[in-house]
Formats: C-alpha cells, structure tokens, sequence
C-alpha cells in the first residue's frame, strides 16, 4: 500500500471534529500481535479494558463494547429496548441528531422530533412539554445528543434528568456522547442516564471501529421485555460472557489494546484536567473567532470543548476556506452538514492535542481566511494567546 | 498498557484456526495515521481497497465492508434478504454452522437444519433432497458453511450450486467463507453464490474487526423486496456511496489501510501460489497426524487447507495438550469446540505462514503429545518433511 | 521500558536545532526488521541507498557512511588525509568550530582558529590572509562550518572556493554541513568541496546514529600519502566494499532502511522545494523575532534556514524561557552553548516540518516570553504569519 | 523505500549468528520519537539504561556505549590503553580473532597471534608460554575472543584470567563478547577481566549500531598512562558526561530506547534463564547435527551456546546448503569465513528465540541438506525433539 503518509512536510494536521488525531502510543498498541480471543491472557486485557473504560463514563453499571460504528451504537440502543412501533422522544440538536431520528424511522420506531435553530443544545422545556403531554407514558424513550458535532453545541443532560423525575416520567434517558467522551464532563451515573452511547474515534483517541453502550439496571432490565429480535447488538449475550472477560463472537482484539491504552493516558492525565484543557482550547478559539469577526453556529453559553463549528458571512463559501486550509497547510476541517452545508466549517479541538497544536490551527484559519478572501479581521491568534497565558495565570 | 508480547523467547505461535497471525507489514499499515474519511484521500483508498479486495473474492460483484465481526456478516446477508418467517435451509456441518442456525432462529427465519455427523462437508445430497420436496418454492435461502472451522472439513460449493441448477430452484445460495477466503480457492462468480460472507482475522491476515458481504445482482434484486428493516447493515446505503469511495458512517479507517496491504500481499504471492502454499501445508500436516497414529476430525477427502482438526483417542484430553503446548512451548491451539470439546485440538495452518513455521508448529505438537502422555508414535515431523521435500520436487 | 511519550495531550515539539522531529515513515521504516547484512537482499539497499544519499549533497563522488556521531565524521574527514603534526585553518563561526578545532588539537594537528564575533559566517577574507601567508603550501586543509548551529549563521562555501582558487592554493577544504544538509541549499561538487561531513539527525530527519563523508578525488588521491595509521573511520576500505553494497562491518542496517526513506521524502518533495520551504520558515522566525523586538544572534545576511538563534534583552535569562516552554508547552528549544550561556535560545525549524508546526512554536516563544517576563513586544506571530501569506501570493 | 518485508509467506528466519531477530518488543522501543538529549528526561533513560546494562555483563564497573560497530568497539580497547609499538597477545580461535588481530596491527601494535586449529578456544596454555617467556612484562594485554562466531567455540576466560595471575603478569585482558553477551554466561567482574568488548546486534537483540567497552579500574587507571591522541573512543570523557546521563556528542538516542527495553527483557527472563535456555538450543542443535551424520566445526567440549558451525562432508558445499535453505525456506544462515570458505555452514540459535523457532530452524536444515544432495541422514529433528523432551522433564 502507497503510505498515507506525505513527504517531509511534517504531520497532517487532522482537525475533523473526530476522528482525532490519533496518538503514537495508541498506534503502538494498536499494532501489537493479535492473540488467541479464547486465551486467559485476552480475559484478563478484556476485563481489565472494561473496567478502566467504565471510568471514562464516570459509571459503575455495564459497558458492552462493540466492534462496530457510533451508529451501530445508536442502533443498538433502541434495539435492546424498543419493539418496532415504540413511540420515542427526540431532539434536533442538529444534523445529528436529526441521523439518529432517521435511523430510528427506519427501524420502525415512532419518533417525535423536537425542533431547533441548530444554534443550541437540546431544549429541556420543550422536551419537558412533549412528556408532560404524554399522560399514558406512552413514550419509551427520550433520545438527546450530548456534544452535536454539527453545531458545536452541548445538551444540559441533567436538566433533561431532572424534567423526567419531576414529571415522573419512566421514559428511559439516551444520550449520545460520541463526540464527548473523554473530552467534556459527562457522568453516566450521576445524571441516571439509561444509555450512554459512545464510539472510539474522538475523546477516546482510537481510531474508528469501536462502539459502546453504557447500560443502566434500569435499561437492563426493559432489555427483558423488549420482543424484537436481535443477535449481533443483544446486550444479555454480551455481559453475560464479558464478565469472564470473553465475547459472544471474536472481538477486535487490537482495538481493544490500543482502548486500554487510550484510556491509561486519559486516566494518567486526570479525568478533571482532560476537561479543563478542552474547555480551555474551546473558549481559546472562540476568542480567536471573535476577534476575526465571525460567529460561532452555537449562540447560547452551551458550547462544546471539542469542537467549534463557526459561521462565514453571508455570501461566502466556507467549503473554500476548508479547500484552502487543506491546500495550503495540510490541515482537515469538518465541513457544514446538511443545512449547514457551506455555512460554517468546523474546528476539532480534541483528543490528542496541546496548546501549541491550537495555535497552530488557529493560524492556519486566520491565514485560510486571509487567502480565501472571506473579509475577516486579523487578531484571532493574538486574543487565543492573550487567554491562554490569562488563563494560565490561575493555573501556576 | 502492558505489552501483550513475551521475555526475549521468541513470539508466541498463534496457531488457532484464526486469528491468524499478522504480518508486520499488516500491522505497520494499521498503524498509520489516521486520515479525514469525507476526503478524496481516504476515497481513493476506499475504492482502490473495493477493487482489490474484490480479486480475493474471486469477483467482480458488489462487495460491502463492515466494522464489525464474522457473526455480524452472517446477520447482515440474512436481514437484507429475508423477512422473518421466511425458510432457509441449512448444513450443520459443524458447530459454526449450527451457531449460524441458531442466529437465523434468533432473527425470526425457519431454518432447516441438515444434519452431519460433523466429519465431512455440506452434503448436497441431503440439500437435494429438501430443494425437491419444497415444490412451492418457499426456502428463500440455502446456506452453507464453506470451510467449517470447527471440524476442519470444506464443503462442494459448486455441487450445491449445481443441485440448485438441476432442480432450478430460486432459492439464494449463501455462503461463508470466513476460515477460507485468502486461503482456499474460492470463486464467488464462478460458483454463482448470491451472498459471500467473510471476515478479517483468517486468510486475509488482519485482526478481527472487519467483515464482508459479497453481492450477487440477483441477491440485490432480492434485497428490495425485502420488507424487514434494516439499518447498520443496509447494503443499499452501503453500495451508493461506497462507489464514491465513501461509507454511510464513520469507517474503520485503519483497518482499512490494514485490508489494502493484506490484499496486496495476497496478489503480490499470486492466488494460486497462495492456495496450493496452504494445500501443502494441510496435506503435510496430516501425514505428520496419521504418523502419530491419530486420526483427523474430518473423515472424507473434504480436507481444509487451513485448519486440521485433530482428535485424540477415547479417553485421552485434547485439551490437556493444548495446555502442555501452550505451558511448554507458548504456541495456541484451537479447542474443541461443542460436542468435540476435549475431544479434538485444532492446529490453524493459515494466513502468513511458511514451511518453517509449520514445521516448527508441528514439533511443538509432536513433543507436546508426548509430554501429555498421550502414547502417541513419533514420526510426524519426518513425515511431514518428507512430503515437503517431495512435494516441492514437482515444484522446482 | 516506560514510554518517553506524554498521556494524552498532543506530542512534544522538539524544536531544538536537531535532532529534529523524526517523521513517523522514517520510524516505520527504522523498525522493519533487521536483515543479513551479507545478503542481495542488502546489498540492493545499500547501494540503492548510496545512490539517493548522494543527490542530497548534490554530488557524484565517493559517499561513506559511518554508524556513528558527526563527531566522528569530523574525526574521519581529518585521520584520512592528515597526519599528526599538519596544518589546518579553521574559522570559529561559534560553538561547534571551536569544537571541531579542539578535535583537531587532540589529535595532534597544528590548527590555526580564524577567531569572529560568533554573528556571522565563515569570514573568507581573513581566511584569505592566512592562506596568502602560506607561501610553502604547509596548510594541509581549510576547515569550515557550513551553518553554524550555535548561532543560526551560514558560511560562504563557494566563495572560500574562491579564496583557494584564486591564491593557488593545493589545501584540501572540509566543510562541515550537519546542521544544513538536506535543509540548506549545498552543493558538494559545485562549490568544489573535498570533503563534505555530515550527520542523520538534522535535515535528514532520522534518529541520530549515522554520519557521513562526500569525498572528492582529489581529497581520495590525498588519502593514499596519508602516513597515520587507521581502521575504523578508514575510506578505502570503505569504498572498496561499499560498490558492492557492502561494509566492512556489520553496518547499522535499520538506521540504513530509515535513510533510504528519508531521503525518498526528500526527492519526492524536491530538494528546490525542500530549500524554499527551509528559507521561508527561517524569514517568518526571524520577522516574529523583530517584531517581538528582540535580536537574532547573526547579524549579518548569512542567517540560518535551519535555525534561529535569539538574544534575549541583557540581563534577562534565556534559560528561563526555555525552561517556562518546556514546563508550560512541552516543546524543547535549544540552549545557549559556552559564551553564549543563557544569552540565546534557538529554534529549531528544520527538517520534517511545516507552517502550522511553525506558527505552533513560534506561538509558544511568544507565550513563553511573555510568561518568563522578558519584556518582549506582541506581534510576532502576526509579522510571522503575514509573511507567510504574503510569501504564498507570489507561489500560487 | 520498498518495504524488505515479503509477501503473506511468514517471517524470514535470520538465522546468521548475528544480527539476530530483534523482537518487536524493541523494534516499538526503537521507533519512539527521538527526544532532547539534552533534557533530563534524556538523562534519566541515559543512566537507567547503563544501570540495567550492565547487569547484562555481570558488572559493576565503569561502561562506555559508543554509537558504533563492535570492530569500532575493538579499536576504542586498544587506542585508550595502548600506544602505538605495544605489545599485544593474542589467540586466533577463528575468523574474527584475526580479524581483530589485523586491525591491531594497522593501528601500530605489535600483535603476537597463538595459532589454533579453528576447532577449539583460545588455548590458556600457549598464552600462559608466551606470557611466561615475557620476563619484562612487554606485554600489555591479552586479547581473547569469548565466542568465535566463525566456528562456534568459547574461549575459557576464567582459565586465562587464572593464567596471568599465577605468572604474576600484569597484563591487560581483553575479552570480545560480541556474539555471547546476553546469550553465554559471562561474567566481567568475577572473572577479572579488564575491557569487555560487546554490540548490540546479537545476545542483546538489537540491531547492529551500538557497541560497548566494560572497564575496570585497572584499565582506566592504564588509560591515564596513555599517550596516543584519542578522541572519539576517548573512555575519559565519556565517563566524565555519562555519569550525569550525558554524552559527549549526539548519542543515538533510539538505540538507547531499545537497548533498555532489550535489556529489559533479559531481565525479565533472567540472564540463569536465558543461558539455559541457549545451552538447551546448543545442545538440541548438535544433536540434530551428529544425527545428520555431520560434524561440528568446534571439536572440543567448549561449544557455543549462541551458534554452530556445521562442516559438510569432504567435497560438498557448504554454500549450496544455504544458497538451497535460503531459495526454499526463506532462511539466512552464516557462511563458512576464510580458510572455511563453503566448508561450513553456521545456525545462529541465539538472541529472541525459542524451541519452535529453533525446530523450525533445524528442519529447514534438515530438508535443505537432502535438496542439495549432501548426503546426510534423516532423524537429526527426532534426536532435537528428543532431547527436548527429556532436558524439559528436569525442568518441570
């Protein structure tokens, strides 16, 4: 295979809001021998992998890993508990979450759709309204995206939380986190969330092909009532071997070393100072797009730590700042999705990343901006730096 | 993460039937960086890896790449054609093809099950049989197990085609060819299968992680008829943007670049040199059991090339050599699965393997039936050598 | 071994004057396997090696490579053409001439050291004068830095050429290029060099290990009447097995595999390319580094594209700023060598490297100086990236 | 650069005494990003690196680790402790003693060499004549050659050592370990000797590239006396940086990664394992050969445990075996060196190597040995299994 790789110009700067920059130390183990899958040395990595992740949703409950895609996850968390028909509650935070409604149609689910600008996280009181409404408890589930990777907005989880036990509603609670985990605060157990939904290729800093469903005893336990068949994503089949450390069919077991390895160094940093230093970056950008005179796709405080999705003028094409950025300094951005399209495009600020890897990108942007004639001003970098070195301040 | 690899003795011998052991050319392309999968970069990739991967098969039909495992191929060619209720009819050939019953059964479909006494391959005969008896046309899919993992025995494809042929019913052949592919000739086209289903961690010498639809037009025919839902496994959103180089989710980018070197390696050695590279090996290997006064799991000429099953006498305990051999000489064997348990080792012969290694892999196991007391004869690594060095005679 | 690599918060920015950052197709290829060194297999790649090596000193002649440091170039260049007691003219560009005359001292040669400011390159007239002086020819070799990587100055090879030239001068001329080979525009045959000393771990982007003699024919011819006595560092032996493609030892075979992939990335980009690409990031450093009202430690036109040493304010501590980029960015910048401790720090912009990596580093000394307190202006990131923009007007 | 790797046909099998298979293990450790070496954290992997080597040589004494080939090694022995018209005495066991004898004499030395047949080790009592003849103690050191690689016999170096001290003789000792350290049991300190010449790319599992002395305080103290200019080699400044973890030029910093992991494992393993476990090797090997009806080059009990050289019959080319092993099996064997030019043929059993890899080895040998006609026996796998077995029935 002709490598991948570009000639001595230094590294592609991947700044997709996932997948992330993948680490060396992950491709390391992610190269290491495959093993035998029915092995004791693979139980003993495989719970170990389990019980490390779990901490990275904050959870004690149960974790079913999949080899598979953040939608497959999505999939398999209605699956588990839905029967075709089952009524769901959803909010369009963005492109999506409008995805996941999709996939819920499809599978034959009858999902309501909550509205948005795209410019928010998911809308408590209007969800709240719907549940309200729903005086048979006629609804299953209530499905909310956490970090809306088109927006760059984030969903008060617990406050979606707190409207279901005021209304004691015993609508199921699914979250989303694949654009999160590992980057942004989220606690599975504090927040009586039923399923996390998450995949490996953004916080996590694993390559694409993981996928994972945080279960709650409560989820666990509509999973035994559920009609609809289902094989590959069956939950049961799945904790029930993991809990001697072995899977129902031959797991990704390289993936699953370099998982290990992913979250050793998010748990060697500090889950607290993973969150800081992506809240840091998150608010560092955002200066910068202020000072260039753009806004942000997201307009309330919700914003997210790992990625800023920022408008272009009206008029202009930010497909062409992303043809620019990539032309001319080898950098990816991620581009408007759906309604978006040409709108906004999007900075990753997550996973793998630094202050000094920040600045880099934001530089590359202020000079995109420059080339691609977009009218912004000049300043950007200078008021990240300026927050950055304030921000230490407090730090040191 | 601590290294999964040993003290300076050696790596260890993976010699299940899959895993397979990956090459470091396999496992150097796994872990390049990973790249932004909506760029032209990564769709060149995707198609070049399609077209590649597409000679294995042996085809020029349409083929679907899944993040997921063998198990979820299986379900992927059952949910795109059939809706439950619908009848397949089944060889058990061993335990993988009772596994694939009893996910048919899970998913709603009638599945018929001809029995073996788990020595031989599919009987076509018997399939015959029940071809003719359904007048009505009501078996939607015939399925079979190409190379039976667990017993070590391959099945007449082209006979079971050819039964459908005679008796022209329009049932679907499927067929899986997750312990075959890459190491035993195997011609999707030729043979008319409607849906191959393969994996990544055998003949193609990746990790798990990976695997394969391969799609006739008359199974993507049979597709849209379907009424059953289906979502993650969807070939239609899998074919119309997979001929753009793209996938309708997140792909498993790496294991992608992993695919396109295995793929390469395969046709850089030649397909046939790699099949008749693994016939040898499966013969040697027998000679060697037969000179150890045992006998294989598999009792007609159906022998597979990639794995050889291997009983012990009555009384004796497979599993006991598999402990001395892996105690002794850090090498894995496969166990016996099911009804075989204890009663068969299984030695994969597969995959990136050579002369050497197989001889190295059956002096583990002649010395480790020896120390498991298993009063076995010597005798099999000179039998195996003999043929080696008789069968490349021709050859040179 | 514990992993020298960070958790999960980007990689470090070795922006020292090299070793530079070593790309990961370098890595890889570093660690394929090792080789008989006897074989074909070998013999193909070094001569191939060989071969590519030399365009990269843009030279026809006889090429060495040495398992070893450049150190031992140096030592190599002067043990083959001298013996003890010779003259040599030296020029003390900085820190590393000063060393390579110490070498030269120890090792029983009479060298004359040609003293400057340490602000400039090589200053040809004073070399001239001693030359003039050398009625008898009694100087056996003019020895020069190439680019001085103590100071961030560049040295007029060709116009010392010159000097020789036109005086009539038989001295042979050595020309150190450790710091600029593969990043500075050099020209082993074109400016009549006789032997040009060079190492791995700068603009050749490996790991350290390997070092290098170009040897003109002349400077061979010089070699034969060469009384003193040598083995390891011996040329003739070298050569004499190395048109075979092999060494008379075992050579450093995995550094080789990683030197025949560095240079392929430096073909592939271009070596004009390479050069322009070296030049633009040193003017971008050096208008940040005014901007910031700070002095570059050359002060003349003959400034570094491998590196920029900056004088911090008098009685501010360079050390300091290095340690605050260290402890705050994790990026590693080199130190002010003998007397100009604590005076300067330089930073490294050569080798695999790219403008958003720049403006990374160039971010964090402008963060670093603000943090450490050194009294510097703002502006330097936006006087660097405003080159850049416009540097790109004229290439696009 | 073309990948050295080949297509999906296993591992070549680097069989030559060296460079030996380096285990993965080390290739990842190899392939770390090079860091500052003039950081602490270089510092601390620099001493803990020493540390742990010099385990490795049963030392506590003072150890130089040069970027460099092991003849680089054998030069910097002498040039620290010798000047030029030195007395020096040594034994020509083999190949590489006169090899190191030869450049002893190209260095000034006057080298006084003890013949021996090439059959056996060094012979302490021809040393003890000529040290005994030596009434004025001219002579300044002993050279001996702990395992000749050229015909697989071990010198006793306790026997020399008793040797000098029962004359009284004040000689230096002298011992190369290149091809045993880490592999043959040797012991620095206990045995009195005083330098200890050793390379990376044997018992150590590295590739070639680094060499080390082990020093005594005798021969440091005799390195003060020395009047020939060194400055390369030089041990004093060496030792002067080395105990703050610095060196006194670039050092190869990713041979270091992997010397510590290298070293790493034998510890691991522990050195009583990993000497037993290649006298284990040695023993199957010989076994195999006296079945095949052939002869060992070495003919007295003082056999490697790292290699054997095997002789083929009067008449038969020992080159024809390995052209034939290596077309066929894709196996490297070391060739017959000078006067046993296609006499013999040598097996490197050594380094990261088990009891599979070694049957593997012997079969290729086996089979090899028939396909050129040599005219040798069968059964030489059956006597290695066989002693296998009954060498593991003490261990268990």
């Amino acid at each position: 295979m002709k490598s991948t790789m570009h000639a001595g110009q230094g590294p592609h700067f991947l700044q997709i809001p996932g997948p992330s920059n993948v680490p060396k130390r992950v491709l390391q183990a992610l190269s290491e021998p495959t093993i035998d899958h029915r092995s004791q040395q693979f139980a003993d990595l495989a719970i170990d992998c389990i019980t490390a992740t779990k901490k990275v949703f904050q959870s004690e409950q149960d974790l079913v890993i999949y080899p598979g895609s953040g939608t497959g996850a999505w999939e398999a968390a209605l699956v588990n508990l839905c029967d075709p028909g089952d009524r769901l509650l959803m909010a369009e935070t963005g492109h999506f979450a409008s995805l996941w409604w999709d996939l819920a149609e499809r599978l034959g689910y009858k999902a309501e759709l909550i509205k948005t600008d795209w410019r928010r996280g998911a809308p408590a009181e209007e969800l709240a309204k719907s549940l309200e409404a729903d005086k048979e408890h006629s609804i299953k589930a209530v499905c909310v995206v956490h970090n809306e990777t088109s927006t760059g907005s984030v969903s008060n989880i617990s406050a979606v939380r707190r409207v279901l036990d005021e209304l004691g509603h015993p609508a199921l609670l699914l979250v989303d986190t694949i654009s999160s985990l590992g980057s942004i605060d989220y606690r599975h157990d504090a927040w009586g969330v039923d399923v996390t939904i998450s995949g490996s290729q953004k916080g996590l800093m694993l390559p694409p092909g993981l996928s994972f469903n945080m279960i709650s005893p409560k989820a666990l336990a509509a999973c035994q009532e559920r009609k609809r068949p289902v094989s590959y994503w069956d939950w049961q089949a799945q904790l029930k071997m993991s809990q001697d450390g072995f899977f129902p069919y031959t797991p990704a077991t390289n993936m699953l070393y370099a998982l290990r390895e992913a979250v050793d160094m998010l748990l060697e940093e500090g889950l607290e100072n993973v969150f800081s230093r992506h809240k840091r970056h998150g608010e560092a950008t955002r200066r910068a797009v202020r000072a260039w005179g753009l806004e942000t796709q997201c307009q309330t405080e919700e914003y997210s730590s790992s990625l800023t999705a920022v408008r272009v003028p009206e008029g202009a094409s930010a497909d062409k700042v992303r043809e620019v950025v990539l032309r001319d300094f080898n950098m990816s951005l991620g581009n408007g999705l759906a309604r978006l399209k040409d709108q906004v495009f999007r900075i990753g600020h997550l996973g793998d990343f630094n202050d000094l890897m920040l600045m880099g990108v934001l530089s590359g942007v202020e000079m995109g901006l420059k080339r691609a004639d977009i009218g912004t001003q000049s300043g950007g970098c200078d008021a990240a730096m300026a927050y950055l070195n304030e921000a230490a301040v407090g730090s040191s």
